[in-house]
C-alpha cells in the first residue's frame, strides 16, 4: 500500500461505524473541559496580550519551570535553560535529526518502533537499523552487536532512539537494570541517545521508573509531550537537552516556526498551574488500565489463535498473528468489516512486520474494545479458512465495498500517533 | 556580530526604557480582548473534544474554506483540498524549502528580503542570489539577466521567493504591472515562485493588487498568515499550492509536526465566524497609518541627513544611513542609547545592508516612535561628529553599559518577525 492508500483506508476506518482500534488519541472526555474553558477566559483577559504575541524560540519561561515539575517524577535533572518547549515532541523528534544526521548516518531504532519517528529519520535520509527489544525493552547485547558490527563496517551511527516506558508500539518497558547498560553502551560507541517519553507518566503499578537522562544528562537528549497527559490539540512538547545541543535547537527551532505558539503555552502552564493535574493523569491512567484490561480479556476470549503482550501501561498491545497471515493484506478486510489497526509493517524501517499488528485501547470503550476484537476474531477465522482451503497468501481481492474515497483525510492518522 | 550576541543585544533591546524600532510585532492592545476570550470558552464547551485533539496534517476544513473568504479580497484562485495549514507561515516556508531545495541549489530572492526566509535558505544550505528591487518591486529585466546567466552558469534555480506587498523590510509593493512579468520570466525559466504575503490586507489606501497566485495558480506557492491580520500567538499560517505540491508539503508537515494545533486553528477559525474581522483589519490600518505618518514626520524633522521611502501599507520603513555610517558596528551604540532597529545586513545572504536600517513603527505609539527617531538621531549625529573628527570605521568601541546579558533572551527576537 501506498501512503495515500494508506490514507485513504484511514479516512474509511474514522467512520463512527468501524471500530478503530488504529489510533493513539487519548480519551479527551475525561478532562474537566469546564475547567480547561473557564481558565481560557481568564487567561485571555488577564495575559492575552502575551498569549496572543509573538514568544521566545526556546519557550516560555514559566511553562519550562513548571515542565520541570513534571519531569522530577521521573528524576530527570535540568534547568529551566535546558528546556526548549516544541509543536508537540513529533517537533523536537525533527530538530534533533536535522540537527544531527546527515543523509546516509545510521540512527539505531528498536525493532519494532514509533512510525512517526520512522517517518523522520526517513525525511532526513538517514539509515535505520533496528535493534530487538524483549519483555525488558532493548536488548542491550543486540545493541552492542549491531553497534560493533556498524563500526567494523565504518559507518557513522548518530543517533540510538529509544522509547524508554510502555513502548508504542510494543507495550514493554525498558528494565531499570538495562537503562544504565544500554547508557554505557551507546557512550562507549560515541552514540546519543534521545529517550523519547509521551507514555512515562501512564504506568499502570507502582511509580515511574527514573528516565534515562537521569543517569547522564550530557549523553541523552530527553523528549516529552503534554499530548498523552493533557491534550494533544495544544501541540505542546518538549527537549531537554545538554547546553551546546540546546542552543543549536533552538537556532532550528526559529528557522523552522519562529517560535512556539504563546497562546498553547500559556493556556498548558495555567492548567498546570490552576488544576490538580497530577489528580487528572492518575484518571488517565485509572480509565486506561480498565481498557487495557477489557481489551486482554476480550483477546483471551475470543482471539485464542494470536499470541500478545501484557503491556504496564500507556495505550498499546502488540498481538502477534496466526502464522501464515499479513497483516497489512488482511487490513482492508478488516476495515470492511467495521474494525481498523495498524500493520506491524508501520513500525519497521525494513519490511519486517507483516505477522504483527498494533491494537490500542486508549480512545474506545471497553464495550466497543470487546465488539472491535470479535470483529477481528471474525477477519482472521475468515483468513484461516481461505488459507486452509487455497494454501498461504491466496486470500480475497481486497475490496473496500463502502464507497470510494478520494484525496486525504480530514481526520487526523491514527498511524502517526 | 554572531547570532548569540545579536540575541543578547536584544535581550537588552526588549527592556521597556529602549524604544524598539525593531520588531515586527503586531500591536495588539487594539484587539477586541474580551471578544476573543469569551469565544474560546464556547469553544471548548462546544467543541472541546474536537479542539483538544489530534487534527489533519492538512488541517481543519472549517478553517480552510474561511481561509478562502480571506484570501477571496486578493483573487487567490483555490479549493480547501488545495490549503495546506501550517504553523504560522514561517512552517510553510520550511515546508516549501525542505521539499524542494537540496545544498547548493540556488533560491532567488529580493534584495534585500526577510531575514526569517533567508535563515530557512540557509539552513538547507541554499545558495541565496539577490535580485535588485526599487519603487515598484522586483526589477523584471533584474530578473531576466539574472536567470540567464545562472542557466549559462549551469546553476539550478529552484524557487523566486518575492514578498509583493508592503515589503519587509524594503517597505514598496510589486506594482500590477509587473506581477505579469515577473511571473512569465519565471515560468520561461521554469523556477517556482514562492509568494510570500503576510501584509496584503495591511494597505493604506485603495483595494489590495491581485495576488501573483491569481494569474497562475500552477506556477506559484501562496503563503499566507493571521499573525498581523489577527493575532500571532496561535502560529496559524497557510500555504496554497498546487495539487502534487501540497500533497507532499502535507507528508513534509506530518513528518515535522504530525498536525497543526486544533485548538489554535478552531480559534482562529471561531474568531472569524463570530467577529467582524474585515473591521478589525481596518481598525489595525488605521492604526500602523497613523504610526507610519508619525515614523515619516520624526524623520523629515529629526533626521534629515538620512533617507528613506514612503510606505503604503505593512510595518516597515527601510532607512538609508548618511554615508560612510555601518547600521550593524553602530547598533551598540545605539541600544545604549535605548533606541533599538534592525540593521540592514540582516536582509541579505551576502553582507550587502551595512548602510540601511530597517525601522518598525507597527508597535510604539506615536509619541515613543518620535522619542526613538530623536534618540536615533543623537546617536546618528555622535557617529557623524566622530567620523569627521577621525575618518571612517573609527567609532568607538561597542559598550553596553546596559550591564551584563547571558543565555538566550525570553522575549522574542525582534529581527525575526
Amino acid at each position: 500500500m501506498t501512503a495515500s492508500e494508506i490514507r485513504a483506508l484511514f479516512a474509511v476506518a474514522s467512520r463512527p461505524e468501524v471500530v478503530s482500534l488504529a489510533g493513539g488519541m487519548p480519551y479527551l472526555a475525561a478532562l474537566p473541559l469546564d475547567v480547561v474553558g473557564g481558565s481560557l477566559e481568564r487567561l485571555v483577559a488577564e495575559r492575552g496580550l502575551v498569549a496572543l504575541q509573538y514568544g521566545s524560540g526556546q519557550g516560555d519561561p514559566g511553562l519550562r519551570e513548571q515542565i520541570l515539575d513534571v519531569m522530577a517524577l521521573q528524576k530527570v535533572h535540568a534547568s529551566p535553560d535546558d528546556i526548549i518547549v516544541t509543536t508537540g515532541s513529533q517537533q523536537a523528534l525533527d530538530l534533533v535529526t536535522r540537527v544531527f544526521v546527515d543523509p546516509g548516518d545510521v540512527v539505531l531504532a528498536e525493532a519494532p518502533s514509533y512510525v512517526g519517528a520512522l517517518g523522520v529519520f526517513r525525511s532526513y535520509q538517514a539509515d535505520v537499523v533496528h535493534v530487538p527489544l524483549d519483555a525488558e525493552g532493548l536488548q542491550p547485547e543486540a545493541l552492542r552487536e549491531q553497534l560493533e558490527k556498524l563500526r567494523r563496517d565504518g559507518r557513522r551511527v548518530k543517533l540510538l532512539y529509544v522509547i524508554p516506558n510502555h513502548h508504542n508500539p510494543a507495550g514493554v518497558t525498558l528494565s531499570a537494570a538495562r537503562r544504565p547498560e544500554i547508557l554505557e553502551i551507546a557512550r562507549r560507541y560515541g552514540v546519543l541517545v534521545l529517550e523519547d517519553d509521551p507514555y512515562g507518566l501512564l504506568g499502570f503499578d507502582g511509580d515511574p521508573l527514573p528516565a534515562i537522562q537521569s543517569l547522564d544528562s550530557d549523553g541523552v537528549i530527553y523528549l516529552g509531550s503534554f499530548s498523552k497527559t493533557f491534550a494533544p490539540g495544544y501541540r505542546v512538547g518538549w527537549a531537554v537537552a545538554p547546553h551546546a545541543v540546546r542552543e543549536r535547537l533552538v537556532l532550528a527551532s526559529e528557522a523552522a516556526i519562529l517560535c512556539p505558539s504563546s497562546f498553547s503555552q500559556l493556556a498548558v502552564s495555567s492548567y498546570l498551574s490552576n488544576h490538580d493535574w497530577k489528580h487528572q493523569v492518575g484518571v488517565f491512567r485509572e480509565l486506561y488500565q480498565e481498557r487495557r484490561d477489557a481489551m486482554l480479556d476480550a483477546l483471551d476470549d475470543l482471539l485464542p489463535s494470536a499470541s500478545w503482550n501484557v503491556p504496564q501501561g500507556g495505550f498499546y498491545v502488540w498481538v502477534r498473528l496466526p502464522a501464515g497471515l499479513d497483516a497489512k493484506a488482511m487490513l482492508p478486510r478488516a476495515v470492511t468489516q467495521r474494525v481498523a489497526y495498524v500493520p506491524g509493517t508501520a513500525f519497521y524501517a525494513d519490511g519486517q512486520g507483516r505477522d504483527h499488528i498494533r491494537l490500542s485501547y486508549c480512545f474506545p470503550t471497553p464495550e466497543r474494545i470487546r465488539e472491535g476484537i470479535r470483529r477481528l476474531a471474525g477477519v482472521l477465522d475468515a483468513e484461516l479458512e481461505i488459507q486452509s482451503t487455497f494454501g498461504p497468501g491466496m486470500g480475497p481481492t481486497p475490496a473496500f465495498g463502502m464507497g470510494r474515497v478520494t484525496g486525504p483525510s480530514d481526520s487526523p492518522s491514527p498511524d502517526l500517533t
